[in-house]
């Protein structure tokens, strides 16, 4: 029976690679892919996923109000699998949807994501994943230090770990860096004694 | 470096089981464990860990507004390792103390617990490790139809499935009963096709 | 479809408690279970499996000659999973019969055993599971030092680590202990050069 | 402490690009990286690593007779990571060396490779890796059916698979596809009756 997928990495943890090799492999097989991502990332367009290693392909833009049982009807109808890219910023909604269309329609659905936001609260895509996604497997990545890197930790101008802000700032990699959880901590805390002169 | 672990599964796939054979694992190598759980869940006593194959052990109690740094430096210190049971029950800040004993007392933590309630929507303890636990994994069981149980169906004095309700309902075993998702829509689908006659 | 499924882990990393908690979970939700275990290990007797954390359960004894296909049709015929303890003495002729079963009757085979030997070599069992099982997981231990354990030393009456001699040897768990790869290094090494005086 | 990593998988299951990916996660981070490959596969040249994704990158060929602390002392000396393609053409002494780096010199390794042959027997050097890796992962792909592919079929020029021959023949892909146990078993059936007519 088909699965439902959860890939979930920091930033920079070549998600976005890892959904076009996946798509790779399929098609390779003779395999038909419908590629999806979320409207909301239009970083390199609304309906392309780029990956910063060089890969990139076509992808259907899915808005935030579109029904994926639909669109799926309509135009990824006869797919051997679904790949999403960016699913953090799936509704929960959308996201009930795919999982009906791996119980109801019987294909796998793999979608790649991040974890949480610079803040470390998740997504309301990915916290939907959390829940009902039958496989949930981590994309991992590197901090400085030789770590594991799990927190996002957003930037300003001068370079300085920002703590409050909107969860999504789509400025891309110069203004994120992944870290693990207690260098995060570490710089929070010096730079929050820094800032008392 | 110490890590913060979420070994999560669904009801019935021996996470109680799996926390006290990590304490016996500790302790047989001379290794000393704290072994804690929320008092909320008091069904055996809120002091025992126990598990239905029969193992069980003595563990701290941790209340809801119990500061777990200073718990543990109270009882704990010294320990090498902190094993949490039911951790879907601690409130998202204890989960940040855990964290901080992680980054700062260089202590591993191996939490076990539920992912998500009888609805698939996360506890505020397991949220709060799928944010920030270094290492997310799986504790396996199966449906009755041969795939892995994700799902906690509720179920009532009928043996029907629930779909409204609190949360948090304590009952034991004879309540809840492990699914795969699509066990459990086909059957909430079934009945209420039921419930019209 | 049913999968061939090889759980390994070294001494002391309660292989056999895991084996017995999956049979009882299968157990509970209504479904038979195919206990074995190669007679060769009899430690606890050649028809039963005893783990050290108390656990323990009846199982059918497979000697070297024996046909597991026949075996099964005799015995196991109708179960919903096959569960093996100590895999690694299997044959590597039993494990292609283990696979034959799954891939035939479509039952799922779970393999718990040792990965390697005292000399750091695969069982021919375990090195039959590694080429042919569907997943491949690890049962993890601790080491005194807090790494990983993955190496199983083999100590003399006095303590010292010892490189040479059989591949099985069955004294229990007072002549092996798990260990990191890098503490068994240091070990050797140590009491190479007190040999010397 | 550094690790020993194995992720194995089956042909055409983009290792190379994964190799590739990690080498490009690492630098970004402005870590050095040593990439090394045995030079038995020379089918891109004896120092090139080729995706057929797309993606390549210069290596440091490793010859059978190759000690690799020497060559990691002289080439490789202060890089952050070693990431090794192709391994399972490594011998088992050279494996030992790269987990000598590991314990010694504190490096992580990543070593990529195939798990078994045409034949599903170990490579030596996948063999010592299944042995002596701290961690171990696969890197999936999918059969034709839908499953996970974890055999490597070896096909003559008419298209049938061949179960005789040299373990090592390096013709690409057009001479391997990679398919789940199940239907490898099946076509094997299946083209033994065909010859009899």
């Amino acid at each position: 029976m088909a699965k439902l997928y959860f890939k979930y990495g920091a930033m920079g943890s070549s998600k976005t690679a890892q959904a076009l090799i996946a798509k790779f492999n399929y098609e390779e097989r003779g395999m038909r892919v419908w590629l999806i991502k979320p409207a909301t990332d239009d970083r390199d367009g609304a309906d392309v996923l780029k990956s910063r290693i060089g890969l990139s392909a076509v992808c259907y833009p899915v808005e935030k109000t579109c029904n994926l049982v639909d669109a799926y009807l309509k135009f990824g109808k006869g797919s051997d699998v679904i790949i999403a890219d960016e699913s953090q910023f799936f509704t929960p909604e959308q996201i009930d949807t795919l999982r009906w269309l791996v119980d109801e329609e019987n294909v796998p659905v793999l979608c790649f994501g991040l974890r949480t936001d610079f803040m470390t609260h998740l997504f309301p895509g990915s916290q939907r994943l959390f829940e009902i996604a039958d496989s949930v497997t981590e994309i991992k990545t590197v901090c400085e230090c030789g770590a594991k890197a799990t927190v996002n930790a957003r930037l300003d101008n001068d370079g300085h770990i920002v703590t409050k802000g909107h969860q999504i700032y789509l400025g891309g990699n110069e203004r994120y860096v992944a870290m693990c959880h207690r260098c995060w901590q570490k710089r929070i805390e010096k730079e929050k004694n820094y800032m008392l002169f």
